[in-house]
């Protein structure tokens, strides 16, 4: 397989990047006292009492190691995570997505609320400023769509933050009509709604699959794309796209694969079953055309690189998929020096789509990143 | 779409066929008095208490209602199956799955056990000695492993049950160790497992998805063969064709075009996580394409037909995929007169593959219908 041509001169938007705390202490310097107590040990890296998932990683950290130099791991910093991944590799915009999705599986709605806001606060004050590279996703907690309405309210006229994040997993499908104030909001606000893997299976999301819990870690990271097709099935079905048809949303870091599966199936069912949605106007993969954007990584790697090229023909990839390297995550697709890593050899409007124009359009970003605001 | 080739020498083994009781009190028949009081109604068409699904089917009928002719449903005696299935569309042999494998999520293992055990009794008795072409799956409870393989063995030497049922829809994952028995037992009768959906969400069994239960049955429909992704993922992941090299598992009209994106998420996730599953001693996929076989309705239908032959490379359909035709379901892929509805244009060699050889030697059937015994 030859590799991916080089282009220089395409500017790369990388939409999905964790930046992280050093410690809570961070988090906790934005949150209402009534939340302390929880705090046992501000020095912490992980927040206290969010689900975190019950599999433990084989390969060790969560994090590539040689990003943790001279004890300081370098996504923690902006000076750190600028230095290590957007100056090498080049990156025009880096979304900004954290690392504490598992919030929006908390049984506590008013805990979830508030570590929300703080996490906003901490991304607003800390890291935007700081790189004008930098945008961002808001945090809100799905278990109660109603106050994720008003956070969205409250942030929708900040130029860097450009997307709403939620978890893939949840307690009930997306579809259901308890999530639509959050839909409305984002909407109103311009934003897409982005959901990201996080901690499948914790809290109070249900088992991972309809047959309960996979046993590894290994066989959960194979099968948790499943509740991506479910997520978006629902949000499909139910007419979300319908009542919203300014919303996007954008399946990041779930794979692409099983979309055709997903849609050919949808349209097969629909000519038989139109008549329990009557809501919808046109074939359901229309509205997945129109409405849902994929993050690329893990891109899949098949044996035959034909038949990622294939796949990348039957989704549209031209439209709809983004570059993405999950920095700093071990199983990320970057690495210092490359332009795109993962992708086989695509045309060059195909990758100037894939690496720049897509997210561009999306985001509504400026070609000059110091003239966002 | 030019429409396939017809090549009428080509005999069709038909790997998913329903037959059907007129009455319950066909299987009562077969039933231990101890569980004769949950029959109330003994001319009703479900069996009482097995768990069904809550939708709505919006089509109206589970079958299809040019099938009830003069008051007689088509499928519900042996004559009938020959006349309005067997006889016009050209099959040669036909797999009897019947109707009833909601008997799996029956929270009571006892009557689970007993209802398996009458409708093996009643498929003997009142279906395999009255056509040649027909050979069936046998019945087993698959809540309580142990039995199932004490039903297995008992029906191992009658040359006419060709295989093992199971619900696809479960309360665990079918990698679990507790379902090992039943493999054993399966293994050492030299006959595959078939999984098939009914029910999923319905008794015991979890909700469909990991966000839970879609609204609809078009939503429903949609999704469910993501458990089929879990169950595969857990049978591989597990090692169970590790321990039972020469078990083949069915995976009966749970669609086909997912499995690229589950066997090239597992190599990939493999790379990083083999030392979690250090029983595996391939690459996922390559236990995938030695164990998996997939039935062919509801056959996926791309707007462009390429896409499904696409499809069907990665899949390496010559081995892998078998001819079904539903019958007597409403969205079966069969009519009369058409020798392979569903499939776009392949060649010879594959059409042969797909309507007879791989069915032929993974049941075992001799040329001659009449000599199996």
């Amino acid at each position: 397989m030859k590799s991916t041509t080089t282009d220089d001169e395409v500017p790369i938007i990388d939409t999905d990047v964790h930046q992280m705390w050093e410690s809570v202490g961070e988090i906790l310097a934005y949150l209402p006292r009534q939340h302390h107590h929880r705090f046992n040990d501000a020095t912490a890296t992980r927040l206290p009492g969010v689900p975190s998932t019950p599999y433990g990683n084989p390969s060790g950290h969560r994090v590539r190691e040689d990003l943790i130099q001279d004890g300081v791991r370098g996504f923690t910093s902006p000076e750190h995570l600028a230095e290590r991944h957007l100056n090498p590799n080049g990156i025009e915009y880096a979304v900004l997505n954290g690392d504490a999705l598992g919030l929006n599986l908390h049984p506590n709605p008013k805990y979830a609320t508030a570590l929300a806001r703080a996490i906003n606060e901490w991304v607003a004050h800390e890291w935007l400023p700081e790189d004008d590279r930098f945008v961002a996703s808001i945090y809100v907690p799905q278990q109660c769509p109603e106050e994720a309405a008003e956070i969205i309210d409250e942030w929708e006229d900040h130029p860097r933050f450009v997307q709403v994040a939620i978890n893939s997993a949840a307690r009930e499908l997306f579809g259901k009509p308890q999530y639509w104030p959050l839909y409305e909001a984002a909407e109103a606000a311009g934003l897409p709604v982005m959901m990201h893997v996080a901690s499948d299976g914790a809290g109070i999301s249900g088992p991972t699959t309809a047959g309960g819990y996979p046993s590894t870690f290994f066989e959960h990271h194979n099968i948790f794309p499943t509740t991506y097709m479910a997520q978006i099935n629902s949000l499909i079905c139910e007419g979300v796209f319908v009542e919203f048809p300014d919303l996007t949303v954008v399946a990041a870091e779930g794979g692409i694969a099983w979309a055709p599966h997903l849609m050919w199936r949808m349209d097969k069912n629909y000519k038989a079953c139109r008549r329990q949605v009557p809501w919808l106007k046109k074939l359901p993969s229309e509205y997945f055309f129109e409405h849902i954007r994929f993050t690329q990584q893990p891109i899949p790697e098949p044996r035959n690189p034909e038949h990622l090229l294939q796949i990348l023909d039957m989704i549209r990839a031209d439209k709809t998929l983004m570059f993405s390297s999950d920095f700093p995550h071990w199983d990320g697709d970057y690495w210092t020096g490359s332009r795109q890593p993962g992708l086989p050899p695509v045309s060059d409007e195909r990758r100037r789509r894939i690496l720049h124009e897509t997210a561009k359009e999306l985001y509504g970003l400026p070609d000059d990143p110091s003239k966002l605001g």
